[in-house]
């Protein structure tokens, strides 16, 4: 069996460096699309993070330097998979301490917490802690991969994955256009996969043409509760959950809606408009969402 | 008087050190509008500017590693005016080492070549070469700087711009739309001026909102040649000059004419579709322009 979760669960990532400055957090906000989807010389939504005068964090930048953590998992004792087969699943991001900096050196450690069988594949869940230069806990993230083809290994099936959204009506709906060539920009943050650029990579993945970063859509999503839930104020966000439901293509409109569930907890779920469930309504690409406010 | 003619002439920049790697290469690509102006998986026409699997860089980023030489003009002997009042009047950039390489480091020297009398300004020129690290001279440019309110000295008026363009109708058309916030994914190629994204600097600047960097529409004019004359091969491109006439706005249509009067020469101006020139034509923002290539 290629995953020995006896071995994996407590195995360590090495850790990985980071560094961040105004040029990154910019090209960070314009790669998920801030500046197309506003109007461009709109202060608060699109100013506040692409300019350097007055410049602040989008808080979901804050996977970005625990990403490279993943690339640890390869060659973990234990575990054994084709790096193609795997998918994102899941993604929780929390500010640990809040507002993330215009500029940082950062390293990060992520911990194998649990692997769950899902019978057609395996989820492996990456607890990540960010520190900065000082040793202060900045981030933690968990990602949680599934791994087409690994299952049936006779583990435990795990959670559900809960923030079911209501049955009502959304409170506030935000739809944010993406560029045909978001993705093109959006890899400049850093996840080069070439299933994002490349048409014939993505026909190997079995997609029509090159899908949009997962986190893209993530980035969306956080922002469009800092929008609609948040006064625009980014420094208001705790922490963001999601799970990848579908991809986005690049071109498509992402429609965010939200449930306030408190003044500090928001349900949300993301839809594009272009393509369909079989239900007829608008295909969820994000489900069993949550972001959190601090008080 | 502030400028001193025969003190400046001769006065030579401090070396601007320069890097660029691939990054660098697919964000400017991006900046002048690469992908968002044609099918995003288009090989010739977006993927071999944007993708590090075959990369190639747009030539007219021969311009980019040489800009922060302009920074030496301040405080130069005999150089005395207000940065607010400099506008970018022409600019020629050869390539000396073809093709340009997707990663170097450069060293810049600037030296002023001349200083014109225009009666309402001066006319300020400064030739750099651009080096790579094992010294071979790499790029040339010609930045010629036209400073309002410092003439009137009594020096020479300084040859035509030339490269009128023909009277015939051009021989081919390209457009290229911008987008609204072209501008500000622009000027993370490195030029900073405030002129470009902050609304009250624009208007302090006499304009109606932020506009386009000059050279990202530089850029379009020397990649419009590249896709209509060269067969969309970069490295034939050897260079070009350009009169800046008018600036553009984000968002709006570039739309180049193209005149081949041989096989590797190729005048050019540039228009706008949004606003007009007083005789109803379309505005001119690129005019006297000339593009070469190599035979």
């Amino acid at each position: 069996m290629p995953i020995d979760a006896a071995k994996v669960i407590g195995a360590k990532t090495k850790p990985t460096e980071f560094s961040w400055g105004q040029d990154q957090i910019i090209l960070y906000a314009l790669g998920i699309g801030v500046g197309y989807q506003q109007d461009p010389v709109d202060k608060k939504k699109v100013l506040q993070y692409t300019y350097e005068n007055g410049l602040k964090v989008i808080p979901t930048y804050g996977v970005i330097p625990a990403f490279p953590a993943m690339g640890g998992l390869m060659g973990m004792p234990g575990l054994s998979f084709n790096p193609m087969m795997l998918l994102h699943g899941e993604q929780y991001t929390e500010i640990l301490k809040a507002p993330l900096p215009v500029k940082a050196k950062t390293s990060t450690v992520g911990t194998v917490t649990a692997v769950y069988d899902k019978g057609k594949g395996a989820v492996l869940v990456l607890d990540a802690i960010t520190k900065d230069e000082a040793g202060n806990d900045l981030i933690k993230n968990t990602f949680s991969s599934f791994i087409r083809g690994e299952g049936g290994f006779g583990g435990e099936k795990g959670p559900e994955p809960g923030n079911e959204a209501p049955a009502r009506a959304p409170d506030v709906v935000v739809e944010y256009p993406t560029m045909g060539h978001q993705a093109i920009l959006y890899r400049l943050s850093g996840d080069k996969n070439p299933l994002h650029i490349d048409p014939m990579m993505a026909k190997m993945g079995k997609f029509d043409k090159p899908i949009l970063h997962g986190l893209c859509t993530f980035g969306n999503v956080g922002r469009a509760v800092i929008e609609a839930c948040a006064d625009n104020n980014p420094e208001k966000f705790k922490s963001i959950k999601v799970r990848f439901a579908s991809p986005v293509y690049p071109g498509e409109t992402i429609k965010v809606e939200m449930w306030k569930e408190s003044a500090t907890d928001i349900i949300c779920q993301a839809r594009v408009k272009e393509r369909k469930n079989p239900d007829g309504s608008e295909l969820i690409v994000v489900s069993n969402a949550r972001v959190t406010l601090f008080p």
